[in-house]
């Protein structure tokens, strides 16, 4: 900034100075790592490979070739409403073409399953500011809301800094999976109240970031009647929705809500986005879908702060509103994932490095804690040594687990669909290059 | 809502329960009166007219003409970036294209008087946003902010509804055309320390809304005094400075800064849009300005909860960056603002109105006063049984001043430029026809 105006002064708002904004965490230095020095294929082979950013690049030729056939979609063509009708249209309950069609691609995701009302459909900029809105709703400042471990390192900025709530983790570890269970539920429940603070939902992100696997029905189950004993909300964040490699594996919440025929679903509140599914981050494209007539109401009014730009809405409305298109989209997009997700956990396998099962999702949760036990360093700081081993030498920017706040270390977040094959061969190629080099270094300690 | 669930077992926050959103007010009811009865000129020709909506409608052939003959700035057309780009583009500094377009245009619409860099310039979906991310930077819950009365309704959900800060009123009145002076601003700040409410800042709108003129340099010179020796912050909203007059009419506070080659700037932040100067509010582009570094940084990290569609920037970037648009943009709309301005006033006129002197804006400042003291009621009740009259005989949606925290009651907000001349012109002849029956029965009541 070239003005020289002189600076400290004048005073800022609590929130302003506080760091509960998060992004002093390893999940974001790598990003400035990874900016510093970006890996590119001819102009800086040895730069860093960006494996930290959960971004689904892997379909785009299918909406690029879309916008090509119908290219009134992102104009003011034949058919659609006028520039000036749509520059003008700001009424915070949306475009009714563009909720009917968010409707209708829910629906689809989840293999026609669960049925979704436009009406209940708010939208905003984004899911940041879905989350962030939902628990400006559900919760008092110093109140808590439960999140299972681990879990997106944006949570620490989206559910606390402006809304004053905290997060109690629910552990969970390798011993099931990471699977949430009763037990996990009921002694997160416990610490907060030891804490004397007051739980107010539960939070849970299906399928999840970052284990990159969707929650089982009977889990579900099991968190439905936990919050409707306690009688407290559910959050669940299905962003991931679409990015299940077969919809057959992934049980959304509303599922289990139409087989209990919505009893208890007041307290059920669902966020989704178009981010990660279509890849359309820039556009900020973000839902709540509550089955709530109050938090529907009020999160509309909230939305005000955060409206999704009508151009945009119009567009997305046309294209969400062509069924050849869905259909064929999300049936190629799971092929590709799945391809992608297959091609980097045998990589890895002939590497020596083992990942949890996943189904769903743009990224692996990757096993590195065997290394942690070789340097008798299982801890957060071997973790992080160890990260920043990987940014350093391997030069690919992988998400520590602890970033994640998961209890147990050695686990890392690895991001597959943000690049080319050719670009996720040669990450494999480096860590491949890691490994044998430590397994060297080994054998020589071993000898002497 | 189609389906059924039971409903108002479980809690929501302090925030979904509370009013301080505001919308229950005349100002919102009148929305929603017109839009019950909208007039039409051929469907609905004694519909309610709807005159409280500050929206630009008057330069949209422009816009339009540009985008006819620039298809390639809606669509991902030559030398732009690609679509895949621009749907990825997430970064919250936003578009440098559009950060600088937006930093010239600014300084266009002061006539080159101020200059602003791109590096401070912080995106926003809409002013809405702006505003409230500014107060939850600058005051803490409990804090308030100076709002010189009368003011925006919108400020009542926007500065307090989720930031829990508090608006104490500058009061102003007609008897020096509601300017604000030192002695009010005093005034003010005594109330709130005799509530003991700690001060973070002042917050003024210039060119005002709903007076419809833009503040003297004097006025200007003696708020920053005031904020400076308070040591606290000010706000200064220009989201109607391209809607002045004459350019040589508005001064902003970003000129009085840098005539004194900014001392004290860091306390001074001001927010802009595009709503109302291009009339594009369904495209939800705000910006804040401020000269704080810290503020700077904050509000780029707050900017994660509303992000402008990257569509939408890169649209913006290509229109704002033509200086033969920009520059005959200007100039038209501020020609075309004026002439309907004169066709209102002129009109009220000859129905015996009179108005604030006015420069700028979407709408004037009546003074219905007389009527009030004619029925001796010149109380809020008056006014608000007056407004209603204007709503349902003379179907005209006008907003009361009290809605604006007026303290003189009998002033109303009309909105002049989101409808035809035609319109307009059969507005002024039911407030004429009002008039002339007002009048004759004070006649016959005299008689009698």
């Amino acid at each position: 900034m070239g003005l020289e105006i002189e600076q400290g002064c004048v005073h800022l708002s609590n929130i302003a100075i506080s760091e509960t904004h998060g992004e002093d965490s390893p999940y974001f230095a790598g990003w400035k790592a990874y900016d510093e020095n970006p890996y590119h294929e001819i102009t800086n082979p040895s730069g860093v490979i960006q494996m930290g950013l959960a971004e689904n690049q892997v379909s785009f030729d299918l909406v690029e070739k879309y916008l090509e056939e119908h290219s009134e979609a992102a104009t003011w063509g034949k058919g659609g409403p006028s520039f000036k009708e749509n520059a003008l249209f700001q009424d915070y309950h949306g475009l009714k073409s563009f909720r009917t069609a968010m409707a209708s691609f829910m629906e689809e995701i989840r293999g026609g399953r669960a049925k979704f009302e436009a009406s209940r459909i708010v939208l905003t900029a984004g899911a940041t500011a879905a989350n962030e809105l939902l628990t400006f709703i559900l919760a008092n400042p110093g109140d808590a809301l439960l999140v299972p471990t681990p879990y997106y390192p944006g949570f620490d900025r989206d559910l606390r800094w402006r809304t004053g709530v905290n997060i109690v983790p629910i552990h969970c570890d390798s011993s099931n999976n990471f699977q949430i269970t009763p037990k996990a539920l009921e002694a997160a429940y416990k610490e907060a109240e030891a804490m004397n603070i007051k739980v107010k939902g539960v939070l849970i992100t299906n399928p999840s970031n970052p284990l990159g696997a969707a929650i089982q029905r009977k889990v579900l189950e099991d968190i439905l009647d936990f919050v409707t004993l306690k009688n407290i909300h559910l959050v669940s964040d299905e962003i991931y929705s679409g990015s299940v490699f077969s919809s057959s594996e992934f049980i959304s919440i509303a599922e289990i809500l139409e087989a209990r025929k919505y009893k208890n679903a007041e307290r059920v509140h669902i966020v989704y986005s178009l981010s990660k599914d279509l890849g359309l981050p820039g556009f900020r494209v973000g839902t709540i879908y509550s089955y709530n007539d109050k938090v529907v109401t009020t999160a509309r009014r909230m939305s005000s702060f955060t409206l999704i730009s009508s151009q945009t809405q119009q567009l997305l409305a046309s294209m969400l509103s062509d069924k050849l298109f869905t259909e064929n989209y999300i049936k190629t997009n799971r092929e590709r994932l799945r391809k992608r997700y297959t091609m980097i956990i045998e990589g890895l396998k002939s590497a020596g490095i083992e990942c949890l099962k996943g189904n769903a999702g743009l990224f692996c949760w990757m096993n590195l804690s065997p290394l942690l036990v070789l340097k008798n360093k299982v801890t957060r700081e071997g973790e992080l040594e160890l990260w920043n081993e990987t940014l350093h030498e391997m030069k690919l920017n992988i998400s520590p687990g602890s970033s994640c706040h998961c209890s147990e270390p050695g686990w890392f977040r690895v991001c597959f669909a943000n690049m080319s094959e050719q670009t996720l061969e040669l990450a494999l190629q480096r860590i491949r290059d890691f490994m044998a080099k430590r397994s060297r270094t080994e054998k020589m300690i071993l000898k002497n």
